[in-house]
């Protein structure tokens, strides 16, 4: 894998290009994106051989811009990776936790370490548009007294201090990524596929959806549904289930739940995390 | 429902405000929150009868905070309405459709009109905290050149004209909004009931949830998966039937879903939009 290049979102040192390093280990090049639909394009456009995004955290629930961008575009889910999002307060050496009277970081991130603010009342915070780019800015500026919220790898992206790890109030929490690629090749170590379908607007619609699933044994491991746009009220969904796409009992499910939908797509088959 | 007093997120002139004036005509008083949790609060304080926030969008999706704030607090959904969505170019006599040169309001706003700042690409857009917020800065501020895009009722609000009507790309864009107060006593009238559950995480749950209501051809009209904090890859489900609670068909429902379940609460019942 030697010279891989992978689209991720957001700036150098993001909880991506962790995970990244988590799944091809030092062997890439991470493309940072300005955003999700931009990461889509360059893998797209062959500028990446792959892009990794977040789809869900167990604390703030599934991105839905990567769900729609799924539909919107051609890709497919080639592999997936669960990342431990562990805030850390991370400094240059003109702050210390003495001096220290403001920390900018993602409206997400500062609202998931309450607990260390509420201990401390006297630190501001202050929202910025991403994590490891308010380690960026800081990196530039160098502003006494202020520190960052951002991941590890934004330390070391940086060559920033951690001046106090885990400042998250929850330790249960989790980001899944999906990698993402234009081919859809599952090598016969995937045990798990993701679909998209949507139902005729009938009662028992969805429950006849689920017993293609359930009448084999097959074990759901996420249902996520989003309205579809230009028929109000009327929804796609999103499933994921353990199971190899070309093994007899998945084709015999996919075979019953093309009978009973409108529209059905198979977004990937990979190894689960 | 003279003095009725509705707590609403956002400001004065917001899409919220507009609902709340077609649920109740003019015999209300509105009270802006600055924050969803704000707005449940004040009702559980019985600062305001009723709380009027978004639940759902059909472009954007689901308003998860709110049905996050459905479970943690002890309030009951006692009506719906759906508001159509019509962004507006909003502005103060220094603005006229010649001088304008930027447009602030809310990201999304903005970025439903994708359209009209394609064909006007000397327009810029600037994203604001809020789409009445924006016209109020407005009022304030006063800046030529200046205008924002925001909903009918703002343009009232703060005594401005509307300079141009519809700009949003897709007309099929709805909002519905929930009506929250501290009692459940469905009317005879009602004939929506929303529920949230979690399952046992074993093959074949959710399944046998669903077949609770199409055993008894209940129509669902929305089932959301939210994830269970402190449980990672766990999952609530929100669900809306048609059905009163009090009928016998839904009391078997419930009675029958109960003994899948791990967890079982009834958020309210109300008549449909």
């Amino acid at each position: 894998m030697s010279g891989t290049v992978v689209a991720i979102q957001g700036e150098r040192g993001a909880f991506s290009e962790e995970a990244a390093e988590k799944l091809f280990g030092r062997r890439l090049r991470t493309l940072p994106c300005e955003s999700f639909a931009a990461a889509f394009a360059r893998v797209t456009k062959g500028k990446a051989q792959w892009a990794l995004l977040p789809i869900e955290n167990t604390l703030a629930g599934s991105i839905h811009e990567v769900y729609d961008l799924l539909l919107e575009n051609r890709l497919y889910i080639s592999g997936e990776i669960k990342l431990p999002i562990v805030h850390n307060l991370i400094a240059f050496p003109e702050t210390t936790l003495r001096n220290l009277r403001e920390v900018y970081s993602h409206p997400v991130a500062l609202a998931q370490c309450s607990k260390f603010f509420a201990a401390h009342p006297r630190i501001r915070k202050i929202p910025f548009y991403d994590t490891a780019g308010s380690v960026k800015m800081l990196a530039e500026r160098r502003l006494p007294g202020a520190a960052a919220l951002a991941g590890r790898a934004a330390a070391k992206a940086y060559r920033a201090r951690i001046l106090r790890a885990h400042l998250e109030d929850h330790k249960e929490n989790y980001t899944r990524f999906v990698l993402l690629s234009k081919d859809c090749r599952p090598t016969s170590r995937a045990d798990k596929t993701s679909i998209v379908f949507s139902t005729p607007n009938v009662p028992g619609a969805l429950f006849r959806c689920l017993s293609a699933f359930a009448l084999r044994d097959i074990n759901l491991t996420k249902l996520e549904s989003r309205p579809w746009r230009g028929r109000p009220w009327e929804y796609l969904f999103y499933l994921d289930f353990i199971g190899h796409v070309e093994e007899e009992r998945t084709r015999r499910a996919l075979t019953q739940l093309g009978e009973m939908t409108d529209f059905l797509r198979i977004l990937g088959c990979y190894r689960s995390a």
